[in-house]
């Protein structure tokens, strides 16, 4: 069988996603569900489990553990404080809401009353999801900059809202488009949602353009959803633009924060989400009926994440530092490698996070195509384009969260892999 | 201020509830959530975290710590294996999922591909949240035998669905009254959902009423949620009689199960789904966007507790009988402790989980009256009956998972102020 047929026979032969969302009979499964999928980003590490030797640029996981200044934290509280192994309070830990007030005045400049507007999440994914859950109406409408992260298309979906895509603007490096997203506001519109820095594009929005959007969501009377699991991730020496530090928008911010990117604590699933207190009185009804509280023993470990870096000796803030300018050598030794194949992809640098979202340069080859081919023929990991909404085919999202050497390793099969199949070249 | 002006002070003070489910301005909230609260299973921890040296008969935590083969097999992989902090695959460990169909077959003789019928979520709670959400279209109707465990309500009408309630037989142990369910079967009915050990009650069901209930599911062509958090815990002698046993109700069965009753691990919130595959299939896609995955570390928790019990020297076994004959001593003392408060509460004697739900005796006392004066009066925590659904008024809920002191010494203060308000003595 040729290379493009085993393709089209992964592609044809359903069982192949099985165990990742397709289903036999939608008759009796509710349209909300029927109407959302499980994202490319899930899909491709399943697919990926039975290939063996292949290396990732797929998901989104820094390659390094977790710091010992949270898993010895943790370890000492196994062993001496059987509070860890129990049900918290169910908004969360009262010392970790503190300790993550302090570091929202400490990072952000701004006041925040630990009990009444933070709740802590198993994960900012399901602060979102049940924030989305909980101002979208049916049929409300959400302007999206695209392309952008998949779950939050689906979590519109899910609560059987309209997701409404502005595209960024490619060729200016992925910048928001401010005026597009002033034109797509609807009196349906109920909220922007704005993941910052940006998947999967590595986009981030500049102070003006934070600024902007703010006072578009407050002359049109809407909500903000700012998803920051990125914040500490942006590589232009201006920083981080938080919409978080914009005090006028604070009665209609919901912002969910991760401590899955910043402690390389992804499996451990706790995230934050700070908001008026009256939509966290609601959000918490969702966060109860989901999950009754997030997991105590990543609470304990991301009490220590913060106090490790609110503390004095700043052993958190070391971490964090040593960590982005790992990235830094990652992103730009992921560019270098783009820059040796201009005719298989066309980039714009990221600015932020961990992802570049290359072109593909052949005209008429999918991105799930392709995707799946340097998974099977190549075997390194991607996610298609395809999965970050409708703007995002026809690219390919790389994660740089891997070790140097597996950057250079999947970079030398795809290049070998594009000479062999005479791809571009 | 009299005790009954302070309750009366207490229930009209909205900032009481300000962090757990009360909200200023639900005309911006979506109906499906502004239909919802916040289950007074978790409102009383947070009331109750601000009365110094309350005792509780409250939230359902087992007194016992997580075991040391759970902690020391997560400490050692704390160390040694950085794969515990990233995410796991989107729908569970497949280790830890071949060692559940082992467990499955072990407790229930039945055969479960590990691979398409089993998903890992974060607790049974979010798996539950995910299947009625995928099963229940809105308008739904969903049979669920009264008083139930409160998030159940909650999680249909989440999903925009009909909770129908049909009254358990109080005087006969809770009996679930089959004749009652069938007649309330409606061409809308889409299931019915049985905890079992049930909470509230204590009761569980018999092979009888198992084999009842999935043949009127099978004749009525309807899905059986099976909320199974509490299956090692039946004291009577013929032991648990598990729906997901019944091999005819396979195809329509959903049941979840959780680590957090079994292994003391309520705080690790990691449980599994079981269901037919196709169900498994879109359940995963709400998974997808509410939690990517379950906790990595607490599923290396949950291998652990599970290889333990499912190995050949059977710790984790020896550890659940010493726990079952913890807990049922716990009970004796309880329904002994109520034996002396006749006057106060009339009670059916708990089958199985760890709960009584006694009447209140005197006429007139509304549950959460009670509840608020037996927290700020006498110190003791419990759950207002009223959190039940509509037929759970009238009672309370008393967790005996405390240790043997902590329930004595809140009987004891139950005791003493019920004599000094001159209630019910």
């Amino acid at each position: 069988m040729s290379a493009r047929g085993r393709v089209k026979s992964v592609m044809e032969d359903r069982s192949v996603y099985k165990s990742v969302g397709r289903a036999e009979d939608l008759s009796r499964i509710s349209k909300r569900v029927a109407g959302i999928t499980v994202s490319a980003i899930k899909q491709m590490p399943v697919l990926a489990s039975k290939v063996a030797g292949a290396v990732s640029l797929g998901q989104g996981i820094p390659s390094f553990a977790t710091p010992p200044f949270v898993t010895e934290a943790v370890i000492r509280a196994l062993r001496e404080d059987e509070g860890i192994g129990k049900y918290s309070l169910q908004p969360g830990m009262p010392e970790l809401k503190e300790e993550i007030a302090h570091h929202l005045k400490r990072t952000r400049g701004i006041s925040v009353d630990p009990e009444t507007e933070i709740f802590v999440s198993c994960g900012s994914m399901e602060a979102l999801a049940g924030a989305i859950c909980t101002l979208v109406e049916r049929g409300d409408e959400v302007l999206v900059p695209s392309p952008n992260y998949a779950s939050h298309i689906e979590q519109i979906l899910f609560a059987e809202g309209v997701p409404v895509f502005v595209p960024l603007i490619e060729e200016e490096g992925w910048r928001i488009d401010l005026a597009g997203l002033a034109r797509a506001v609807t009196p349906r519109t109920k909220a922007i949602l704005v993941c910052n820095p940006m998947n999967p594009t590595g986009a981030a929005l500049t102070c003006d353009e934070a600024r902007a959007i703010a006072e578009l969501a407050i002359e049109r009377d809407l909500f903000v959803i700012a998803d920051e699991a990125y914040d500490f991730l942006v590589y232009h020496p201006s920083g981080h633009a938080s919409l978080a530090a914009i005090s006028e928008l604070k009665s209609r911010l919901i912002a969910a924060f991760s401590f899955s990117k910043m402690y390389c604590m992804t499996g451990w699933r706790v995230g934050y989400m700070y908001a008026p207190s009256h939509v966290i009185d609601q959000v918490l009804k969702v966060h109860d009926a989901f999950a009754i509280c997030a997991p105590t023993v990543s609470q304990y470990g991301a009490l220590a994440a913060l106090r490790a870096t609110n503390g004095r000796d700043g052993e958190g803030d070391r971490f964090i530092v040593r960590l982005v300018a790992a990235l830094d050598d990652r992103r730009h030794l992921t560019c270098g490698r783009l820059d040796r194949l201009p005719s298989l992809f066309s980039y714009q640098k990221p600015q932020g996070a961990y992802y570049v979202f290359p072109r593909i340069v052949p005209a008429g080859i999918k991105s799930m195509d392709l995707s799946l081919r340097l998974l099977y023929e190549a075997k390194v990991i991607s996610v298609p384009g395809s999965g970050f909404g409708p703007t995002g085919e026809g690219h390919i999202r790389f994660s740089f969260g891997g070790t140097e050497e597996e950057i250079d390793d999947a970079f030398d099969r795809i290049e070998e892999w594009a000479s062999g199949a005479g791809i571009g070249l």
